[in-house]
């Protein structure tokens, strides 16, 4: 099975009003609740790609509960740790005038000490089962910033290939612990390397530690520096859509496709990312459109070494 | 006691912002939770101002079980129906650069003719040992647009005084049935009659069934059109705040004052309406403050008639 983690879990909250206007009041004409967290759209991703998926982290409160009976029906396995705070919610503001987003992210619920082991017991016991394992998104309050560092060797010791997904002082952090797979943008790149051209950026990712960096360029497709080469994957162009879910969508097809070369791991990461966004709902993905996609992905190798 | 009835109960979230930019994404660095709607803010003035106090409506879901859990510890008694929905949440996003508020409010579960009967049996039974009832606020989706109406025939035939706040049509439909008292603002009085002038529109909504009008101008007070003539109170200039609760402490005081007369009766219900605007946290109130406005609110009787 493919494990993912997601330290801190959401119950993300979708608003649409019929034009956002600050100051003033709103009434909700709908509202739609879905469990989240970066981690558990790469494993329902998983699962819709006919992969066995477990999530872990933590849920917590009532929020917590809420997001646990919305992944009950789901075809993700649950091995959550239970933490004493509430799960914090996210709120999408949809405007429906514009279809614009306003995002709000509540902080997270505070893990303590205790809860910590308790899920560093829960994730060794996991990792003895795991194909690969996905580390996803921002640390709640309480976790020392080291943390996915910490979860990379633990990983490498039980060898498990294991992929790195965040941002910021715990991806600097994360890299140095010897990843197999990094897969920043282009703006989590420039904060870690100080370069925003991605073929540098992603080559000094890698000396920091990473073995492989897919660094994502958004709607000009996807940049990988391996131990074997460079390639650069472009999706068709002109898709337009919901960019939610894009990223984890990336995710789940590189950690399920370590069985294929880099150019083929790369083409279906760039295809699923783009039939996410072109998919009605965010972080779906039409299965039809994954498909068409694949076959117009173009993969070029880069002359030089890596 | 007192009884108020919240037909739409609200889990009441507040998100602190560094600033709200619309289309952005915003790290809440503040989330508070309160139990919500007018009655319930109703209730809990009434219970600070030494008063036995008793909350009906509705709440279900896990956002009604947050919201009853925040209540058990209020010198409140808890005596909401059940219901199969969720009770919904309203948020206030306060932008902390220039303090101002956008509210976000969810529409509440839909109400199902067995919880209608279900919720009508237990305000029968509230209502025989109820001293006055104030019936606050919005109608959940799936109650008739009437159902204020029949609660005030209802409270009538009980021999219990009667007072409604709320807006629109359910005001309208609700003040035919004739109840002893009326809260609304200018805007509401204006919608219900047609008029702007507060004199003029109050006796019209007597006329339409009202026992008394006391109409909220907002800072410049009160102007009450009873049986016995018409009075405006008028708070010292100047006070500064946050209006949230202030309608819903003006009702409080107006249904525990009813041994008085109008004149004090109406300067209560404007001080402790301005001390819930000099107060920091939206909804509570200063009881000092209180004490030291009333001695300054002026209250003029009307000549002619009423």
């Amino acid at each position: 099975m493919f494990l993912t983690v997601t330290l801190n879990t959401a119950l993300d909250l979708t608003y649409r009003v019929p034009a956002l206007v600050p100051h003033a009041s709103h009434r909700v004409t709908e509202v739609a609740e879905r469990p989240g967290g970066k981690g558990l759209n790469v494993a329902r991703v998983l699962a819709a790609l006919g992969h066995e998926s477990v999530v872990t982290g933590f849920a917590g409160g009532p929020t917590g509960e809420v997001l646990r009976s919305l992944l009950a029906p789901l075809p993700v396995r649950d091995a959550l740790v239970p933490t004493a705070g509430a799960t914090r919610r996210t709120l999408a503001v949809v405007d429906a005038t514009t279809g614009d987003t306003t995002q709000l992210n509540e902080p997270g619920p505070v893990i303590g000490p205790a809860e910590w082991t308790a899920f560093t017991d829960r994730y060794a016991e996991l990792l003895g089962s795991a194909e690969a394992v996905a580390l996803c998104g921002s640390l709640p309050p309480g976790v020392h910033v080291g943390a996915y560092a910490d979860l990379v060797r633990q990983a490498r010791a039980a060898g498990v290939p294991v992929l790195l997904d965040t941002s910021g002082e715990p991806l600097r952090r994360g890299i140095a612990a010897r990843p197999d797979l990094v897969k920043p943008n282009t703006d989590e790149l420039a904060r870690l390397t100080g370069s925003r051209e991605p073929l540098r950026a992603a080559r000094d990712a890698r000396r920091r530690g990473a073995r492989t960096v897919v660094a994502s360029l958004g709607p000009d497709g996807m940049l990988a520096a391996t131990p074997d080469g460079v390639w650069r994957a472009t999706p068709p162009s002109g898709l337009r859509g919901n960019p939610t879910g894009a990223g984890d969508s990336a995710v789940a097809a590189l950690l399920s496709g370590a069985h294929l070369d880099w150019p083929a791991r790369l083409a279906r990461a760039v295809a699923l990312s783009a039939a996410t966004v072109l998919a009605p709902a965010a972080g779906e993905f039409d299965a039809a459109a994954y498909e068409d996609i694949l076959g117009q992905v173009t993969v070029e190798e880069h002359a030089s070494a890596a």
